[in-house]
């Protein structure tokens, strides 16, 4: 077992503008104009679709080169459908987040139509992103000790 | 039922790197360098617990806002494991992804801990991306009809 423990920190600023220093990057997160942010970065649901992308990207890679396959280019397209009533506390009823994730892959490659899927499948099961939104995945939440006595409100 | 869809088209570009349209923004994934990468952006990983931070943040400013709390400052750190041997394919035995996660927040507004812990249930329930982790969602994969021509390896 290869254990990796990965860390993110994020802090709130005005309204929904959110910032993150992930590794050398400083990334934004927050909300189109017409939604009441400032758009100074893509949403949350957005860079969750990319995550998923990006480590079916990565892997496909990884796993391309173990075959020894040229992998010459890859394009995905990442959609899902959610009912914002939920997440807003209107409904109830329904899931908050998206009911099912498509992905359409684009590939050029030396394969088959079946040889690309089952390299897609091979890597779907390989994906970290994949199986955390396929299987269930507990999220805890605890109190910090000592709040923040920064106001950015 | 407010449908809202998501989409998000993610194009692989040398190596590990991959470019993302989001909007306005133009958002880069990669390794490090350590890891083969070039270190042109943030890996899927870290993008995936910061989507989950984006998202408590979000809905928190939403919840907030509806309870006319002041919320003067919200400080997440998210934290998951991983066991990396399974996305490299040497090992079958452990799920691909975080085992569980842990979110840790430092919440500056005029409540008592409880309050706190009973504020941050209210969102996690609440969020779209809180819901896709905890509850298993599926995803589908399909390939697209016209395959790319553009020669990117």
């Amino acid at each position: 077992m290869a254990k990796k423990t990965v860390t993110v920190e994020t802090s709130m600023e005005k309204g929904f503008k959110l910032v993150s220093q992930l590794g050398n990057h400083t990334v934004y997160v927050d909300q189109p104009t017409a939604n009441g942010g400032t758009d100074a970065g893509p949403n949350p649901l957005q860079y969750f679709l990319l995550s998923l992308g990006g480590c079916i990207s990565a892997i496909s890679r990884i796993a391309a080169k173990q075959k020894k396959i040229p992998l010459r280019a890859l394009k995905l397209t990442i959609r899902g459908e959610l009912d914002t009533d939920v997440l807003m506390g209107i409904n109830q009823e329904n899931r908050a987040g998206f009911g099912a994730i498509e992905v359409t892959a684009e590939i050029d490659a030396d394969l088959t139509d079946e040889e690309k899927s089952d390299f897609l499948a091979e890597v779907d099961r390989r994906c970290p992103i994949s199986d955390n939104i396929e299987r269930a995945t507990s999220v805890s939440f605890r109190l910090a000790e000592q709040p923040m006595s920064v106001n950015l409100s």
